[in-house]
């Protein structure tokens, strides 16, 4: 009953993927954004590479993120910068890799009208 | 960790499945819809069936969808056609396989009211 | 590639219930409701079981449901009625037993403020 | 074909956690809020604990709830308290862990604006 334990998976794959290109409301709480929201209940630091797929042409990736050993990180796609920023208004898609376990859970708050719509799932764990 | 290989299943399935009737904000992009996102991360073109079951009446298709290596596809049910449309406001549900691994998460945008409201999962993955 | 084989699970639970009291728009299609969405994609006719569970008594059931070979069926909650109605405004929780595969998935559309909003999620697979 | 037989898993993790600041509408059915729904369809009393997972400092818990046997309980992480209360507007994750199987699924009531919005998943099963 340790919950401290190393749980989870190294492969995710989300393959939903849309960041609005408009929003209602305060920024940056309201504004509309997809999330991996990334969960490090292990004792290790883990190094995860977020590759992101699209419908037209070849991956951009990886983007790296690291998660300190016992912590949570919510990723905001909209705020990957680097190679290159994920671009609005456009589909696409994500295979998330970590040298440990994490649990990867995708969200979205769409603000394009004036109340907001929130949408949550569980990703695809792609590793035993 | 490299995250192009060839990661899901081969067969998954959506129980839920409802097109909206109706419609507020500007088209397309605020249309009630629904979609299968596919997500195919590995080095081989996906073929991919879609079968569209109801409650009332023989399953329809297969409906079918290429994906390209290491791309996604976002498919819309209600651009959906051969070998016949998806009704609207009908209840139906759906069993996709592909001949390669892919990821298939479901998604719906409900804007029937003034303010759209949003659902996903990730389907259920039928196969090993 | 049968998309008809049988795919599935024999046991299913959904951890989440509450239908909402109040509701906007026009009846049914607006009422406030939750959902289970069952997909039998074989070839044998399926006998349903659900039983659902309360936070302060007893569980009720079998609610029987039938769902016919190459069919699927969205069962609402709130016209379950033998052995009893499920009570409006609080929680439950319920088990999903089948005699063949099947799929579950869980929708609620909550319409007590004037614009729906809406939840899904594949069921919990209970059994191999 | 017995529902009552046990089911589920020992561990969970939700990755995603964050509880609005804000609501609008009547407390307490209309106040923001995240709940883990436990259900525990077994026999035997469930001893849970739940560990909550954050950005930037140490996990806090365990937090400790009973769900008795045939019985569901959801669980608003608003409501925790002991031993400390779950902040407003920032980020967490949680990982559950029960003595017996149970099935955990993760829901969000957002009402921040004038019409709430919500979202649910089954928690990731992180034990067999």
């Amino acid at each position: 009953m340790n919950p401290e334990e190393s749980i989870g998976r190294t492969h995710w794959a989300i393959a939903e993927g849309y960041i609005p290109e408009k929003s209602h409301g305060p920024e940056p709480e309201m504004t509309s954004h997809e999330t991996a929201c990334l969960l490090n209940a292990g004792e290790r630091e883990a190094h995860v590479e977020i590759t992101v797929f699209f419908a037209d042409r070849e991956p951009v990736g990886p983007y790296r993120v690291t998660v300190p050993p016992r912590r949570t990180r919510h990723v905001r796609f909209n705020e990957l910068d680097d190679p290159a920023p994920v671009p609005r208004g456009a589909d696409y898609a994500s295979v998330i890799v970590s040298d440990v376990p994490i649990v990867v859970q995708h969200t979205r708050l769409d603000s394009r009208q004036a109340e907001n719509a929130l949408l949550t799932t569980i990703a695809y764990p792609a590793s035993p």
